[in-house]
């Protein structure tokens, strides 16, 4: 599969009080539908992912909430799940242009989360899981948790290894003027931070985030530019209690594997890579599940710095959901969006010299669902 | 475009307080499975279409809590489109089927709404609509009202002839062992029933239903069946007050003319339709947008019995949103079931003769997303 990423619009990422969901939609969607060079009209249909808008405003029905406020009567969707939200929705415009039903689509991720209450996030996020979680009262932080201890106790990890991705990734947001906390912070910092839920700390989560990102795909015109070769998503169980194991995201292999093969690549070929770390132990597990080490290994392979900037194949460049931010149904956007402006050599001060071929890897709730995607020049 | 339906499976509509969503989401879909005779290792993706239960109850990620029930790990979805909800699944799982990306697609609709209390409800459903409706305190009733009396006005449509399609739905209820309201009511009653919203009575409104309604489809292997020989949608804007019209959905016309052209059809081959009736002045704004009649004409259509079982082109012989329930992300997919059944010749006391080529039209809110199926044999 050959699919054209002809533009890009992305929001800056932070706690964005004094814009609404369909302000942050509109000015990611106006900005990739100018960078495609495309004329609106020329959109035939819209995907939108989100999560949370429903539960916190009260508004679904966001496929023609955005559609008709570009002006546009085409086909429009909002596609949901959960925090691959956004990924999904990528996902599924492609198909509709693979079957020659769509030419140029726009997919816009956005999220407004700073308006609501705590207790409209909880609630809000944890219709993620199951609703036996929820009636145990676990939330993520805590199934995350149990992964961490898990994974822990079977491999030796280390909480220095752990904080070592929210340090690499903090760095990287550094050099990311969009990202919502562009600073560096400390292997220090990160363990003597809040306890969240053991072993997870303040600093190994990400944070609540309001932002939106859009990308203008097409069918394959032959001209330069970066394509997406592949795209996969997959499935398991919502309960982490039914899985086999907890130190494995089996939906991760699957989807991992497939995109791969669509691409015609290896984990190898790699040069930038996005990755959800919506806690430090989910990139450790998605550097494994992925093939970027052997299973067991993911803690000391971040250790070596090969993903930091620099390294062999540098992961979370934007700054990942940890320092750059995430805006839930954004997320999967985002992450193909950095790495298109890295294989188009236009990331900056966080460009990964020769990128050629990247991945980017979206998760839903504990791992139910995983999009990949993989993306070329 | 031809894709083959290859099984069907649907539950009781109703007020079911003894299932959950997940039961009854499970029911349809093991149903439709088991009618396809595929093994249900080859189901390659899942398509969820549902509206509410996020809000109601908290649980959203639909696509693996479905998926991973029926023990499977590939690729799953939830769409939402407000009442549309269903038949943007099914036009999203094509394309994935016209991708070449999957072979066999499972797309379930489900809706649990009995549980909620009536301002769950209202909140919930509202979320189809702007926030600026919401705060004008405007409801769906109200909403549909106003088009109701803007066609009133303009074309001297009668209450009587509203009636007449809840009249015409509730007969063909009668004939529908799974319908919400299996019984028939006279044109008194429906004048007669208490006024929810001038001109709209109770019985000219759609109950809240809870039910699941499940379709397996398929490339086309060139065996007997019936196929889907056109798929699209179309948005307007949210707000009814942006609209130059008020008595006519712009949306119905662009993808009714899109899906009978990609059928290769014209509005005289339908033998039997399904229609969105969540009001009864919409069914008369579908034959009308549709082209069944001329705009303004679409309650004497109804009146002349061309619409009733035995007529020239019998609408909603499942008894309608009116009649055979409204739950709302299975509505979409229940229509296509039942043009399925008629075009099998398998519908019973509610059987078309002759029927060969069908119709469905499916509204999100007001009209701001309507999507258009063609069924064929």
């Amino acid at each position: 599969m050959k699919i054209q990423i002809k533009g890009i619009g992305i929001t800056k990422f932070g706690e964005l009080w004094d814009k609404s969901l369909l302000d942050l939609a509109l000015e990611a969607s106006t900005a990739a539908i100018a960078d495609s060079g495309l004329d609106r009209k020329n959109i035939d249909a819209v995907f939108v992912g989100n999560m949370l808008i429903g539960k916190i405003a009260g508004q679904d029905h966001l496929g023609p909430v955005v559609t008709s406020s570009l002006g546009l009567n085409c086909a429009s969707f909002k596609v949901e799940g959960a925090c691959a939200s956004g990924s999904l929705a990528v996902h599924l415009g492609i198909q509709g242009i693979l079957a020659g039903t769509y030419k140029n689509v726009l997919v816009v991720g956005a999220e407004k989360m700073s308006d609501a209450s705590t207790s409209q996030i909880t609630w809000g996020l944890m219709g993620a899981s199951s609703s036996k979680e929820r009636k145990a009262g676990l939330t993520f932080p805590g199934l995350y948790a149990l992964m961490a201890q898990a994974h822990m106790q079977k491999y030796g990890t280390t909480r220095e290894e752990q904080a070592e991705v929210s340090v690499k990734n903090h760095y990287h947001a550094s050099l990311n003027e969009l990202a919502q906390y562009p600073f560096e912070i400390s292997v220090e910092k990160v363990l003597n931070s809040s306890s969240i839920s053991y072993p997870i700390t303040l600093f190994d989560s990400s944070p609540i985030t309001d932002g939106a990102a859009a990308v203008v795909i097409s069918a394959d015109d032959g001209s330069k530019g970066v394509y997406i070769t592949g795209s996969a998503a997959a499935s398991d169980t919502i309960d982490l209690a039914e899985r086999k194991s907890l130190t494995e995201l089996k939906a991760t292999q699957i989807a991992g594997k497939k995109a791969m093969e669509q691409a015609g690549i290896s984990i190898k070929d790699i040069k930038a890579a996005e990755v959800h770390d919506c806690f430090t132990i989910a990139e450790i597990l998605a550097m494994e599940d992925l093939g970027f080490c052997p299973k067991g290994m993911g803690g000391k392979f971040i250790k070596s710095k090969a993903t930091r900037l620099g390294g062999r194949c540098p992961v979370n460049t934007s700054g990942g959901l940890k320092a750059c931010g995430h805006p839930v149904g954004a997320t999967g956007v985002k992450q193909i969006i950095e790495i298109t402006q890295q294989l188009r050599g236009k990331a900056g001060k966080r460009q990964v010299s020769g990128a050629n071929i990247g991945l980017t890897q979206n998760v839903g709730g504990t791992g139910a669902t995983v999009v990949v995607h993989v993306l070329q020049n």
